[in-house]
């Protein structure tokens, strides 16, 4: 089983070295992140699939996908190097290659990523110089600050550790993650960082991030929208010398840790989301198929009406049935059942059992589930929201001005 | 061609009447209306694909299926009569019965039709009393209490007229409609009746009504939802003995004035949709196919990033290629182009010609364009969306207690 560690980060997982700093691509705050392994890292990741990339995103995912050892990972926040064309690109490629020639590496053996506004070129002064300034930052100590560059519009900072007794001992995972708007991940997500010194082959690296990932960064929303520079990536340096296989006991170990961390990741990316004051989990069961648990999920996750209801709260649960009734799944709303939490709202045959007093005070707490039961058949799924806030609208229209 | 009558209304068309009162089941606002033709009707209507129906929409679409004529409709706000059961059921079949007894016609000649609060049983006694009271206030001055009558949260009132010379003379449309919230009609809309003089079968009809939603109501979007209750209902009794047959220059010219008529209640809709202040055309050009250039519409009419940016006077249109990049269509990003009104704001191969100061003055209008180029065939859509604003929030947070 897991544990998570106390204030842990990226580099509390041995033989890491991370460092953030601000470089001047954003007025004050910290806008760039390097992570750093001396051995080489089995790299695994996902990534958006809006059609419209982000150049280091299509850079990053064009390495991975050679499966070849990574050693670093260059992240600035500020400015998303999206929509930028040719010359994008080439900002992205000049600043792989230089932050590679500094750590006297490959440039396939750094990935990059950026997060920030779409459509405006990186100040590669800045930049290039920023890549300078950050190298001798490198340390043991550097999670944090690397967790602090590459936030946006992030309240909070997304940083976590655990450890997991595997057979032939215990490893450590450590992870980053930022959010908090244009956030629907779909096969992807935001970016997120994790580092292991579990001893993987990419191969099988990749498969469990994307069972990881499935289940929880592609689970959540708040505001129906994926970005072009989502990204999770695990970097896996062996140092613990620690060895997960394909189809061993350590391979189920590890899975259910990485789903752990993953978890954490999204329900922090959604509990921060741009305006939110609650954490809301859906709970879909009794669906037909996988996919009508996850049309519903996704529908009442996504529905404006259901996210302001839950600001106001009001147990407006016609605005859920409404959401599933549109969701594409195959149901049959006289057998649909509702609670929040353990308080019953909706019986099957619209038998209506709400209690608005209790109603009132689950809605009131700031974490509480929204229970959907179709009736139909026996499978489920879990989705993230949040509420629907003056706060997103106030925040997104003054986002780039 | 068609042409608008100032201050028209339903009741403007010859041959109908129609009233508006409160009865109860709101507390101060007119809650209750009642359109009405002596002469028998031709009835089409669309309907919400939402799987939740209400019950008075599955009652009114079985009879407009029947293709018989009909001479009334009656239409209550404040209350949904959706997700309420077999006594809901009940309550909407009593309703019919009660107002058809009332006007001395068969119950499959009155269509019934209801908006406002999902899952709450009708007050049936204020109800009924209601359908007592509103009879005598039948005139051919009653169109604009009608169109009072079916506001929920509508700022404006949505009540036109035109006439439209066919070959023969001269015919009238007259319409109502109400939004505001739960908008994205699919197939159906929100709440719209219309009548005409015009003499038509039902089955033409229909299939006009179809085509005109088709690119007039199902092109809009408040807030990306669907309501349990949508309906758009035609009726033409036929009193200026003007016969509208298929494939005749009629046809052409009536569809030609339906649209138009559509079109105004649509844009109506959008421009008085919860929280909006602006009214914005999405005109997407250069599609490969009608399905992609629909998907691009939809995705940016619904983009919550789009809309708080448009609210925010936001040159944004990096949100805007992010939206069309998750659409599902088919196209290169590097292909792209955009402009609002006549102002470029992004050239093909991510060539950045925004002038930040003529962009803001388009976007501080009430009413623009954005043009999406995909440069990728010839198809086109044209979609109208609001913007999204803290006003939106309040509103939904607020609605039901």
């Amino acid at each position: 089983m897991h544990q998570f560690i106390e204030n842990g980060t990226i580099t509390t997982v041995n033989g890491f070295k991370a460092a953030g700093i601000h470089c001047g691509i954003k007025k004050r705050k910290k806008d760039l992140a390097l992570i750093y392994s001396e051995l080489p890292c089995s790299a695994a990741g996902t990534f958006t699939i809006n059609k419209v990339k982000a150049a280091p995103l299509i850079i990053s995912k064009k390495a991975i996908s050679g499966k070849k050892p990574v050693k670093a990972v260059l992240v600035n926040s500020g400015n998303a190097n999206a929509c930028t064309g040719e010359e994008g690109h080439n900002d992205a490629k000049i600043s792989q290659k230089h932050c590679a020639e500094l750590l006297g590496i490959k440039p396939g053996e750094v990935l990059i990523s950026s997060t920030g506004v779409i459509g405006k070129r990186l100040p590669m002064e800045t930049f290039l110089s920023g890549i300078d300034k950050i190298i001798p930052h490198l340390s043991e100590e550097g999670g944090l600050d690397a967790a602090q560059a590459i936030m946006t519009t992030d309240k909070k900072m997304k940083s976590y550790a655990l450890k997991v007794k595997l057979e032939g001992g215990t490893v450590k995972m450590g992870a980053i993650a930022k959010g908090s708007g244009m956030i629907m991940p779909n096969m992807a997500t935001m970016l997120a960082f994790i580092t292991t010194d579990a001893k993987i082959s990419q191969v099988l690296l990749q498969k469990m991030l994307k069972k990881s990932v499935q289940n929880t960064f592609n689970k959540i929303s708040v505001d129906g929208e994926t970005s072009t520079n989502d990204m999770v990536v695990v970097l896996a340096n062996g140092h613990s010398e620690i060895a997960v296989k394909s189809g061993s006991k350590n391979e189920a170990m590890f899975q259910e840790a990485l789903d752990a961390l993953c978890r954490k990741m999204a329900r922090a990316i959604v509990s921060d989301g741009e305006g939110a004051t609650k954490l809301v989990t859906i709970n879909v069961n009794g669906a037909k198929s996988d996919k009508d648990a996850n049309l519903v999920g996704k529908a009442v996750a996504n529905s404006a009406l259901v996210k302001t209801a839950i600001y106001g709260r009001d147990a407006n649960w016609g605005r859920i049935m409404s959401a599933a009734g549109m969701s594409g799944a195959s149901l049959d709303p006289t057998k649909m059942s509702i609670s929040f939490d353990k308080v019953p709202i909706l019986l099957a045959g619209y038998k209506i059992v709400l209690d608005e007093a209790a109603a009132f005070e689950v809605l009131s707490k700031e974490e509480f589930e929204i229970n959907i039961n179709l009736e139909a058949g026996k499978k489920s799924s879990t989705w993230w929201t949040c509420d629907f806030t003056e706060e997103y609208i106030k925040i997104n229209a003054d986002y780039r001005t």
